[in-house]
């Protein structure tokens, strides 16, 4: 199946300033740079930072000018990623087609890789991001803390692994879905449009949006997992099986999966007609999350 | 020997607000909040925090006012000990007296324990902290995520992993100190004085204080682990020389630590002249940190 649109040219300009901000220059101690380095520049898609320039977009803030919280919320994501994928919890030897970082650098030097990423979003924040308002580069930390925190991300991490091997209800799969990976996607969205000075009408609906598009996108990653392609996944699919995870093609099946799917975009896509702002681009990336194949 | 005056009402009103931040009740998910607290509420000395309200204080700002910044750092140090004590990096099993977070919670949480307290220090002070200007808050996150990232505490600690074992040069070990310990000393003190207005000159006193009284408070460290008391360290001593890491004692011998140590604090103490204010609150925690037995 062809992929819709994916806004390559954010994608390219995300790339760019991480690159600026992480270079290969010799920092000092060396190594954990180059761990720190090996989990960012592995060929994401940039998911999160996109939807922040894209949201920060449509309320006619330049992507440009929001890139220090879009690269934070990237860091945010890897430093999760690397910490996921650890012996003790994951034990993923294999990401992005990659060997994972505690496999190439240790299991110590991977937990303070992540451990640097997730300090150096906050900084990235601090030091660069600007405003005329102050007080919304506050109000960002606050969305990026408490998203990844235990409220948030971190949540819904525990709550996966306490799940893992048992028989989980609707609810529990929620739970985990939305914090593990929606809370990130939601403040990606809210951070694009605080930044921006939308109304708190317009925080609202975004993120309505947001939240329709997380649940999307982490249904789409379960079913993925279950009919996709090595070569396009970067891994070996049925890994979430293997483990024992809860999934929804687990709890629903395949086809009542993609339908939840399909549904929580169409919802994501139709509230965003209570925006009155050219939200085309917002739109395309629902798609994109519905269609993608990797 | 004698303990100098430690101040207690300052220790004790950190203790308070700490746990007004983490009540027992039940959060969900349960398990991570339990964890979090195991390893917050063990008796620590509130050290950081202590200094941050005792340099704000010396600069006119009440401690109560630069609280959720004070909290903010006890956490991050809180959360730098559980993944140090983890078994991919120290591999500890007991900390004041305590067993680890990853004894009693196993690694998966130990490590998101860590995470998730990581997170509650920058949402602390996002959500509570105040200022009549809020750039200064930004300056606060700004100092904090440097102090505890890859050029702070993480490379600080980077570096200790790889010298383990190794014969370490005199540089390689104050870099190792002054990152891992000393950047996170430092930040106390200088966002006790950023919050309190201090003058870029006073901010440079004052930064001068910190490194010395963070190098006295490392090589004590290193002291206490070769001569300190069980009872009293909460550990067994000679866990440094068991791990073959790098140390003063080590390096020089256990009277010539002593005497860098002495220095440093008269350095540290010496230093304070050139503030036109009463430090005696700021000389007293330095003969604490000389003279401290565990």
């Amino acid at each position: 199946m062809a992929q819709p649109n994916y806004p390559d040219d954010k994608r390219l300009a995300v790339e760019k300033a991480l690159k600026e901000f992480f270079p290969s220059r010799k920092n000092y101690p060396e190594l954990i740079y180059k761990a720190m380095r090996h989990s960012l520049f592995s060929g994401g898609k940039r998911f999160r930072p996109v939807l922040m320039l894209t949201t920060a977009e449509v309320f006619e803030k330049k992507p440009i000018d929001v890139m220090p919280a879009a690269c934070a919320i990237e860091c945010v994501h890897t430093y999760s990623l690397i910490h996921d994928d650890l012996p003790a919890i994951d034990d993923d030897e294999v990401r992005r087609g990659n060997p994972t970082c505690h496999i190439l650098f240790g299991e110590d030097m991977a937990i303070l890789a992540g451990d640097a990423l997730f300090s150096e979003a906050f900084y990235m924040i601090a030091k660069y991001q600007t405003s005329d308002k102050p007080k919304n580069i506050i109000r960002v930390i606050e969305e990026l803390s408490d998203a990844s925190g235990p409220r948030g991300m971190v949540g819904g991490q525990v709550l996966d692994i306490l799940s893992t091997g048992k028989k989980v209800d609707l609810n529990t799969l929620t739970y985990i879905h939305s914090h593990k990976t929606g809370e990130l996607i939601r403040a990606s969205c809210r951070i694009g449009a605080i930044l921006a000075g939308a109304s708190e009408d317009e925080l609202n609906v975004i993120s309505n949006y947001a939240e329709n598009l997380g649940l999307a996108f982490q249904v789409t990653d379960d079913i993925l997992d279950v009919i996709g392609h090595v070569a396009l996944l970067g891994k070996e699919p049925g890994g979430d099986e293997r483990k024992d995870k809860a999934t929804f093609p687990n709890l629903f099946g395949l086809d009542n999966s993609k339908k939840i799917a399909k549904e929580a975009i169409d919802n994501a896509k139709n509230v965003l007609d209570n925006i009155n702002r050219d939200t085309k681009s917002l739109v395309n990336l629902a798609d994109f999350v519905c269609e993608r194949n990797k």
